[in-house]
């Protein structure tokens, strides 16, 4: 049953697969052609997030701008819901996503993905004044909350499969529901569940201790069968991991919190 | 004549190249389709070798299990003779083939192959009651034993060209003759070299001491112009490294031993 | 303004991208029909430079010796302008270069690249009595020669605003500026900066301390759609590095000096 399910939803996978090619032309042509490069994104801090001001920032939004700039293109970028993300770029939306998206199979059936330009852990944050071990979680009135689509959930219910869980659409309403006391857990990817407890005064949460639930590599997608793009995209990546661009923009935004300051409304105009 | 015969050789590669991707459609989508993933595969332990119950296990099989599960998928795991491998995927008799294959050129001619997914090292195991250097063994009266078109088979004739060299079919042939002493050591990958020495009681065998004959890394085959599987694979061996997946297996088979409890007989029913 | 430049660049690169790969058939078919790989590269030491025989040595010519003969075939090396061995490439008078490329933004516009097969920095060599920082040539009467399309070109102009900068077609014309005074500083892909203190007697010139101007992968050139090359190359390139061709070819040519006796005039014949 869950393999006839699996393959249904392989099977539209594979229709996509072979129309997707022929729908749109290479998106680094297109985006050469018209003088901007459309990425496809999804919000959740610290990947994607908004200023007051109204200007997005975050790690994937300095990795987009880079490449823009590299290809001498202005940056399009084009926030989507996270479980649209790869149906929008096939269906010719963007030329590529970049939204710290976890290799992994699901994916890499229904788009190219390149090598690995940012590794992150997978960890548990839950309301706790001490310190926890992630196990622990590991119990029926334990309610966990995931976001649908990410490797996070998958992750979470395999190593807790006792728990109780709870999906949600997005990042921003699971931090909500934790906020609320509705779910008392979130699985995310890293540093999510770090700065889930950094930013609550006085201290409320605290980050699962042992091994981490999932180590992920993320990739960008391109659509099935646009290699120029992958190939550029692979060799960039290639340049930017040797000069230091990736691992100072991975620093800045996955071990620092100094980021949050541009967050805060900016003082008032006189 | 070498270079002649060597480009006769390259012109069948060249010409199996061309025609091939018209032959079968790729990989992956008839996997999908079918509900099945083929794997050619070759017995050699700890790769790939059977049980007293006839199941297949190793460390091949394990990587070919976890790549069939995770795309939903069950697997037809297809045991074929290691010298036809190559040729038994182009005339698309499996979809892929995960055999332990060392990534060299001979093979990149005739196939696509992915990044690495296992790295390994040719050493020598010799009929020996004392601890022995490799090169001691370069003299004409060691008859040394490899299997045809083995990475294994070129490095020990271009480390001991002095030595006398035998040619078996396949890994079994060569170890029945070294126990029978019609050869006197044996050049392979790792780890069987180190079983050999582990699996003989009382001690008969030695490994040879000094550097490794070779180095390898090995990587799956898809058959060219397949760019769907490759790019699926080389995505599923960078989330399955990362997460660890291929390391502890590695380990499992690769540095222990306690796996050949698998390969005794059951006790016997009542 | 700057923005139209790079589109009209990128234009003409696209036009050559959609043309190119119908205008010759694939790099690994081409060589095999013929017995022979067609290497483009340039003159510039330690990558390949003449002995006083008329002879090419160097790290590229290692690198591409070695290719050539894994594959059975003999080795036509082209040394063409650094300038022009992409558009050589592109116009198929050569199967794949192999010059030191740095893996860059621009160059993936024009060409597919392999995964990186070198690793390099970029300093400044400049007259100079006795040890200074990089930074400190970060002035207007300092002029700074560099080699037109390079990555060190652009590297120095972004770290050193401030500098005079003249460029050179060749390395070989900015070395003879450095000799003569023209510029009192060049900024070069290393070992060539520690080579030219090296080869001065007495001292006349330092490298800049500090951070380098840029840290470079170098990958190997097929034209876009060449994907059997491609596949072949970076599998090669795997194969190469784990079992250490790579790192010690890299060590001979870019630790020590010793080769530079193989460019000295032989002992005149009685």
């Amino acid at each position: 049953m869950k393999k006839n399910l699996a393959r249904m939803a392989l099977g539209s996978a594979l229709l996509a697969s072979f129309s997707a090619p022929a729908a749109v032309a290479g998106g680094l042509e297109d985006a050469l052609a018209r003088g901007a490069l459309r990425v496809c994104t999804v919000e959740a801090a610290p990947f994607v997030l908004r200023t007051p001001g109204d200007k997005l920032i975050g790690h994937e939004v300095d990795v987009a701008e880079r490449l823009a700039s590299d290809l001498g293109l202005s940056l399009d970028l084009r926030v989507v819901p996270g479980i649209a993300v790869l149906d929008r770029l096939n269906a010719g939306d963007c030329d590529l996503a970049v939204s710290a998206l976890a290799i992994d199979p699901p994916r890499l059936l229904k788009v190219w993905m390149t090598n690995p330009y940012a590794e992150s852990d997978i960890r548990i944050v839950a309301s706790a004044k001490s310190p926890f071990r992630t196990d622990q979680l590991n119990a029926e009135d334990n309610v966990v909350g995931v976001v649908t689509g990410t490797l996070a959930a998958d992750a979470a219910r395999s190593r807790l499969p006792s728990a109780t869980f709870r999906e949600f659409p997005d990042l921003l309403a699971a931090q909500r529901a934790l906020d609320d006391g509705a779910i008392n857990a979130l699985a995310f990817k890293e540093p999510v569940p770090t700065l889930t407890v950094a930013a609550a005064k006085p201290q409320r949460y605290a980050v699962g201790e042992g091994p981490s639930l999932a180590r992920t590599a993320d990739g960008m997608a391109v659509r099935k069968g646009d290699m120029n793009l992958l190939n550029f995209l692979n060799g960039w990546i290639s340049a930017r991991r040797r000069d230091g661009f990736l691992e100072s923009t991975s620093a800045y935004w996955f071990t620092r919190i100094d980021w949050m300051e541009r967050l805060k409304p900016p003082a008032a105009l006189k």
